[in-house]
């Protein structure tokens, strides 16, 4: 078999076997095969496309790239949930705690913040003390032990995903939905869940910019769970505007927390329910959707979820003080306001404007491996569809540097747009896909 | 500017501005663009092609890539020709000499063969001393003095282009009309002639194997040459069979000086003065075809040609003994023939299995860089339309080696097909695009 042939395959737009593939994608991984070449088929499949079974070879050749995780000796059926990326997507925080308060075993693995889209170890790290780094048999014993774990992505798992994915960001090649799809799932089914909850974002504060494509991107992750014997569902949310209220990273655990407590925001919260929902109906616990949500209601009512939070909290090294001390976690030395200057109804908020935003503060990153500010960042006092005020708060700043206080505002106020007439709030979950409806009530 | 941004607006089909491909071909020349993004980049030109502009902006950049030569000095009109490749294709040793009888200056760089097609430089090295590796200075004295000189294309000439097809020819990226099309413009541009005629091949044994894409890229070229204020026309000529009857370096020098003397084959004869006369019209040195072509026949006739042939072989350190005596030349140690296996009309030629053939006896290279036998090789002794009786030779065959010309037999047998039918013999030009008619009889 020679690259150049398979170069030339894909180019014609035919379909590689799943051989073919395999010798791509060993062969770059092993250091065989030269960048120049593979990032010319990467271009071929970006411009060609790739047929459903070709996906689902490519990603299970990446996840059997390096070494796998066995997930079955320490619980017999496990749970992950995997967001595309969005700005104040703090959801893991919520959904980990509340589905294994459930008594479903969650073991995730995230990653960090790059450009406008935040990242879940960021926030966790918010948190003193909190250990993102496990080792393997730390990971594992985790699960066992708290039935739930979150820490980063091991360099072992699917090495030739972040390989291949170094490369695409280099060379125009990341806009496609098979390389995508596969990208995530190779990582997902490498790290062992039996079943995976997906939140597909869409809208300006997305990666995906309209429902197509974040329906096709969802579609065929589904297909490819479904080829490779995993239970998936999607939900696809919204990402029109920051989800939640606050946007940055102490800012948004102690908004997570206040959810686990009941009293986060009506958006978030619906959402955090929704995916969670979907992860214990995927696991076979609920038979409905509304015998799920009793359940998941009663259990943030409670106090179980926070307790749940909490214990997870103290496993992995951090103070759980911070449920009642939010204070413990950085602070940022200056808040002002980004106020109306019309009265008249909120009609569009620029997430990615937001997200960019959080990164000018330093709380986010231009760069990999940059270093970010924990305690700065945005609290949104409205959200699309309000009726407000002139002079009335729209949004609270918090910054360590009056200089990047002052861009911040006005970026924000930029981000902001108006309407004399009310507004319709955007519908929160676009759709459903895939999923299963197993028999019984909860177990 | 970023090459990421300009992968990207190709991938999306757009146009990239000048300023925007001299980005792309300085930087990469200069090492600064590293080979997986401009590997990227290239594959979305051959899916998503190049406007006349872009296509004229390229040819320019790398023309100016690295030294051009500037021919004005020794001669006030230089005219240049270029085939793009086939089998048997020797016409540059002729028309190269015939053209400057005529007192037209004839400067050309020129190649190796590869693969199944042949190279002018090598069917030249036939020959006894001469040599091909001219300096700057060595070339323009030549041109200067004889009024015709062919050598090796300079390093220093068109860097970028030599750069861009290696890495074109390891990452599928060779079949594109917009990159041949520059490719072997810039080269053109570089060397400084002020008129080109291209000679494109068609049919099994070219590269272009229909008669739109031969027609397309001939287009494509001419364009380029009016957008850059060079006279070029293209004559489209058949390679659906061997052109001539000669396979083979010293084979096809003897065959070339055959022709020189009124004695060549019928149809590389007419080839030859179809390309001539174009590149005297072009020069403006007469003012139709008839009166060219009239001319041109003079000079064979007379031995003027010949002569100038023989000033050409000396000139760079030839042995001009071979016209007389071309047993000079290498000469296989065994001669066989292929004879017809049935009596009837020999209806096709793979050329492409003949080029193979004489890289498989040593006459051709397989890789670049190999060293080749000039000896070897075949001679048809019949074209397709020839009626052929029963176990009348075909073909004969050169070779040096006893298992090498076992194999040869057999391939080229293979490669010859049969009809009971007469069969028409295919037309040797398709059409000639492009060309100017300045007024005025034979100056």
């Amino acid at each position: 078999m020679r690259m150049i042939d398979l170069i030339v395959k894909k180019r014609e737009g035919l379909a590689l076997s799943g051989e073919e593939i395999e010798y791509i994608i060993g062969g770059f991984t092993r250091g065989e095969i030269p960048d120049y070449q593979v990032s010319a088929w990467l271009m071929a499949v970006v411009l060609k496309g790739m047929e459903e079974r070709e996906i689902t070879d490519l990603t299970l050749a990446m996840a059997h790239s390096g070494q796998t995780l066995d997930l079955k000796p320490v619980a017999p059926f496990v749970v992950d949930k995997h967001s595309s990326g969005g700005v104040g997507d703090k959801t893991t925080l919520v959904v980990a705690p509340l589905v294994a308060a459930a008594g479903l075993p969650v073991a995730k693995m995230t990653g960090r913040g790059l450009g406008f889209s935040g990242g879940t170890l960021d926030k966790l790290e918010s948190i003193p003390g909190f250990n993102v780094n496990l080792t393997k048999a730390e990971f594992l014993e985790n699960l066992a032990r708290h039935g739930i774990v979150v820490a980063g992505q091991s360099a072992d798992l699917a090495p030739a995903d972040g390989k291949l994915y170094a490369l695409r960001d280099v060379t125009g090649t990341v806009e496609s939905i098979p390389l995508i799809a596969s990208s995530i799932m190779s990582k997902k089914i490498a790290a062992g869940a039996d079943a995976i909850v997906l939140d597909v974002k869409v809208g300006r504060g997305a990666f995906m910019k309209t429902l197509e494509e974040a329906e096709a991107l969802a579609q065929t992750m589904v297909k490819i769970g479904r080829g490779v014997g995993r239970r998936v569902t999607a939900v696809i949310s919204d990402m029109s505007q920051p989800l939640g209220y606050a946007v940055g990273n102490a800012l948004e655990v102690k908004e997570a927390i206040a959810t686990l407590q009941g009293s986060g925001p009506a958006d978030f919260t619906a959402l955090c329910l929704a995916v969670a929902g979907q992860m214990v109906l995927l696991a076979g616990k609920c038979a409905t959707a509304e015998e799920t949500e009793g359940v998941l209601q009663e259990l943030l009512a409670s106090g179980k979820a926070l307790d749940k939070f909490r214990e997870f909290v103290r496993a992995q090294g951090g103070d759980a003080g911070v449920v009642e001390h939010p204070e413990l976690m950085a602070q940022a030395r200056y808040v002002d306001t980004v106020t109306a200057p019309q009265s008249g109804y909120l009609a569009g908020i620029n997430a990615q404007m937001f997200g960019l935003t959080a990164v000018t503060l330093g709380g986010g990153r231009a760069k990999k491996g940059e270093t970010i500010d924990h305690g700065v960042g945005m609290v949104l006092q409205h959200k699309v569809g309000d009726r407000v005020e002139q002079g009335e708060a729209v949004v609270e700043v918090h910054a360590n540097d009056r200089g990047k206080l002052l861009e911040a505002k006005a970026n924000l106020s930029s981000a902001l747009s108006w309407s004399r007439q009310p507004v319709k709030r955007p519908a929160l979950v676009h759709g459903i896909l895939g999923g299963g409806k197993p028999p019984g009530g909860c177990s």
